[in-house]
């Protein structure tokens, strides 16, 4: 790599080289039936070089030296083509790294047999503890990824690992009912996912969906669950925490830090190296050593997180959030793995005193919420009714609102701790809510 | 490839080898900037076996016979555990194929460059006509492909071929006005891409959007143009005809085979060899050969299109539209080349008779329509208002209603015929309907 970012010099006034390798592992289910096994691996490398504040970017499928070196090339002219970019500064100096974590090389080694395995046994024990269920769809996935950065300053940072996830959706029938898809799921650094839990709890879930119950226009406690948040807080809260945002004037957070956002149960954070992260990367995606980094704590908003190229528009320095896309061969402002600190007493204890209320599984519609004010419009689905500190069957409901509002709301955050791996990776408990107004539907 | 047929009988009672090759080279633009070029290449080979009616399907991003054969013998252990399809028949046999249009080899070989400079003339030209605009994105892109499919029954069949593809997206502000994003694009089976119309066409559409009018609720005709048409036909009406859809009863089509569902204005067929089609196949995912099928004919609805799977589950014969899905390797009954039939004047002769009514560029929202039974609701925008023959100025507004109510009031098709390649692949003229209503926002 030496070599090329050498070559590359004689082009640019600093480059950068990023190589991601990657297997990744899968299969899924349809209808019952495991419907296909799939092994991909693969190279990608991302040239980003910078002559007389002019950006070249060139993206190849392969990390051979002679292709890098075209790619280089390709980068040049383009970069030529370009006009000046007056805002840029400078690609990021070497940083000092945290103690890599031991890359689980069971991972690697993976095979699809074991996940099939795995989904046969899932879709087994699905229909064993309840024959009125489908098992609509599901998979089971290994991702290995092997990631080498350097550029012409000395960032010159590799790290190896992967993760296992398993998900599976269920749709019960029972007389005129049809439940609408329950999900659930797991995410580990390891092949021990739990199998019996994600099919014992999505299960229980369908049980409580065949009781179909009205919703009506009224202000009630909502707690939520790993997926409602994750999907909610991915579009309407964490973007707002974006330097970049910040810098734009589009993150109703300008001016804020400090301040109380949320009520004091609420402690949120990126934090890579948690002990559930699937992810525990060293650095982010352009070399910049990672950190935890506190965004909200006892409901109070600490700060914005940055990458290299608007922490230097902004006079400030990477909080190691700059997150590559494999697609673009971009850098955006992004996240390595969102903690929602817990609580000490059980969803079960959560739930046992609620005399009237939801449990809310899913929102559907949360990526149209704005960002720029926290707005949100959603349809609640699968929602739980609580009459009497128990789930007496399941609803659908509106929820249009603020979510600044919302987090305003927080009275209890439960011991559990789930890792919702889609969407941004989030680590959370399930979260409850007073005095949500929602919309019967 | 035949000895790795006979490998895998010994596995399944029949089997399919797919093997897709594909070269993709691509550039993007960013805010007037080139940000990428990129270029991958790959091979996937997708294997389906059934063993006692039993289903195996193995994805390997490899065509070397090792990794083959044990993609089979990966397919063969998931066959095992899944149960019967009892609704299994039979791969399909070897069929008649038309003879290959010659495939134009200098797309194989097309690079970056040639697409960055494609780029860099088309927003220079932008800026030159209109120094308001900014050139928000675009892409210019050549895909390779090279399929082989080969069956136990005997169906041998290769083709290879490319097409290259240019789009951009301009944004014009001027004094407090801010248009919406303003697309235009071409495609076709060479590099002669058009980038001056595609250009001129954006810029004349932006200067419409600079004189924003109010729309209201009323009865007005519209013109559909291809971006709008392709939108809102691949969700609301296309997969109507999908024999799938006949079997399962989720086609509002069912029965009325022969009986008048649209205005006689309207001719629609899929047709892979049509002139201006960017993938002339002469057969499909599974290898049965392909032929123009008409689904509506001055009006009259023609009848359903199938592939393998479902017309033997049917009794009917496939008619050659078995898509493959190269992310799940099933097969998807899906459409090649969609073709609504043009007309005799032109675009302009359409606009010039009009005294109110709007011309819509896109609609927003037609992923969401329903094809169980053609409901929609849609934003159009941009949407140009017309008065008195001429376009006066840009609008948004809403319209819902039934594609088939819709259909039933088009009274005019343009000359022009353009290739839209996103979404469903369609060739279309601009459409005129009368009486739409609209709502105004």
């Amino acid at each position: 790599m030496e070599e090329l970012i050498r070559y590359g010099e004689k082009f640019f006034d600093e480059l950068e080289i990023a190589v991601y390798r990657s297997k990744d592992v899968s299969a899924n289910v349809e209808l019952n039936e495991i419907s296909m096994a799939s092994t991909r691996s693969g190279a990608v490398t991302i040239l980003r070089g910078i002559k007389d504040k002019r950006l070249g970017l060139a993206i190849i499928d392969s990390a051979e030296p002679a292709r890098i070196r075209e790619a280089i090339e390709q980068a040049a002219k383009m970069a030529k083509l370009n006009s000046r970019d007056e805002k840029w500064v400078s690609l990021p100096e070497p940083g000092k790294y945290r103690e890599k974590p031991k890359p689980n090389y069971e991972l690697k080694d993976a095979s699809p047999d074991q996940l099939v395995e795995m989904l046969v046994r899932g879709i087994k024990l699905a229909r064993e503890k309840d024959e009125n269920v489908i098992v609509a769809g599901g998979e089971g996935g290994v991702s290995w990824e092997e990631r080498h950065i350097v550029n012409s300053h000395g960032i010159d940072v590799f790290q190896e690992g992967g993760a296992a996830f398993f998900f599976i959706e269920l749709v019960g029938r029972k007389g005129d009912v049809v439940t609408p898809g329950i999900f659930d799921f797991d995410a580990r650094r390891d092949l021990n996912l739990d199998v019996d839990g994600v099919v014992e709890r999505a299960v229980q879930k369908v049980k409580w969906a065949y009781d179909v119950k009205a919703s009506k226009n009224e202000e009630v406690p909502i707690i939520l669950g790993p997926w409602a948040i994750a999907g909610l807080l991915s579009f309407a809260l964490f973007p707002a925490f974006s330097g970049e945002r910040l810098v734009k004037e589009t993150t109703p957070l300008a001016g804020k830090v400090g301040e109380k956002i949320a009520s004091d149960v609420l402690t949120i954070y990126d934090d890579p190296f948690h002990e559930l992260s699937i992810q525990p990367v060293v650095a982010d995606g352009e070399g910049v050593p990672t950190r935890k980094n506190v965004l909200i704590e006892n409901g109070t908003f600490k700060g914005f997180v940055w990458d290299n190229y608007w922490a230097k528009v902004h006079g400030t320095e990477s909080t190691g959030n700059g997150k590559r896309d494999l697609n673009s061969g971009g850098i955006n402002i992004g996240f390595h793995s969102m903690v929602i600190e817990n609580g000490k007493r059980s969803l079960e204890d959560m739930i046992s005193e609620i005399e009237h209320g939801y449990f809310v599984d899913g929102f559907q519609g949360a990526h149209s919420s704005n960002p720029d004010n926290g707005n949100f419009a959603v349809t609640a689905n699968p929602a739980f009714l609580i009459e009497d500190g128990e789930v007496k069957g399941a609803s659908v409901f509106l929820v249009a609102g603020n979510v600044y509002e919302l987090l305003k709301g927080a009275s209890e955050v439960s011991k559990e701790q789930t890792v919702m791996p889609f969407m941004t990776t989030i680590i959370t408990p399930f979260v409850k809510f007073e005095n949500v107004k929602i919309a019967g539907k």
